[in-house]
């Protein structure tokens, strides 16, 4: 799994039916680079996530029929305390 | 899933039977890098996309028989504008 | 998929049974990295294909009992002049 | 598998139900990036350990619901020592 | 697949009981990275292999039950040869 933050909202103006009426955020990872992530759980913009990939990203969701690939499976509150510890 | 930008069709003059009739089209990440990604949502060039890769490529085609590995599910209408917005 | 090249054929001496019969090749991807693609189609050295990784790796051999991770599925016949126009 | 060092422990303040209840580390690659992992094995802070990803993270877990595409999956107890000989 | 050598046995002092009896081996990439993988095959030191890896790694094991993600599945006799051929 890896540690990324929620940076925004995604909005598909159009997108195939499994992806209807799933919540989608744009995600950075520890590098900058943005993702899309779907969020069963319900985040804020600005906090720091822990995101599961692959075919545990669909069995993280709802409803395995889901066409992710990338799923909040948890937050984390004090990761950049946390981080700070871990850089020494 | 990762946001893309569609760039062009690509033809295969010889292909296996799984990919027969799909629509493909050469896609650029965002460090510029092309991939091929499958389209059932039919998708005009120029247009900024959410993709999703692995077994979920495949659920997300109208038949899962087929053996693509990255699969364009929405379409993003104002990406650019919202990219510019989270670069500050 | 990603958009690779085929460089030469690869023979392995020993292998699992799984693999035994399948033909190898040796290939390029965009940045210069060789891999290991098995292939169905029968494709000759030099030429662009497309090819898929994963689980769809193995759906598209005949035999999904084949181990392999990376299938050409594809041959594009006019990549090289594609990829001109598309690099503008 | 991946080689990989057992940096600290992860608290999730709220996670999807299939996480609930399993412990989980954060993890340092080769290169110095940071990942999460579930822990089966139950390893120490400091430790080297072998990792496991993909559909085979979950199927090394006692439940195989566990939405972890990351999983330690045993301990080497002489790594640095065995890395300085293989480095030469 | 990748084009992988085989560096050195691996030794885990615990593991799951997936991983048990499973012989493992440190393989260097071509990048000059370091792997973990299971090894059906039988594979001495300084040898170049064919590696295969996500659930494919699994089908190539004796046991679909072990949790490995990378695993040996053949050997190429004359790749330091082939490879100068082919850089020219």
């Amino acid at each position: 799994m890896e540690i990324m933050k929620v940076i925004d909202d995604l909005v598909c103006t159009r997108s195939v039916r499994q992806l209807e009426g799933i919540s989608l955020r744009v995600m950075e990872d520890q590098k900058g680079k943005l993702w899309c992530a779907s969020d069963p759980v319900g985040v804020g913009q600005g906090k720091w996530v822990v995101t599961t990939s692959g075919s545990a990203a669909r069995w993280a969701m709802p409803s395995f029929s889901s066409t992710t690939d990338l799923t909040i499976v948890g937050i984390i509150d004090d990761w950049e305390k946390q981080k700070k510890e871990i850089d020494g």
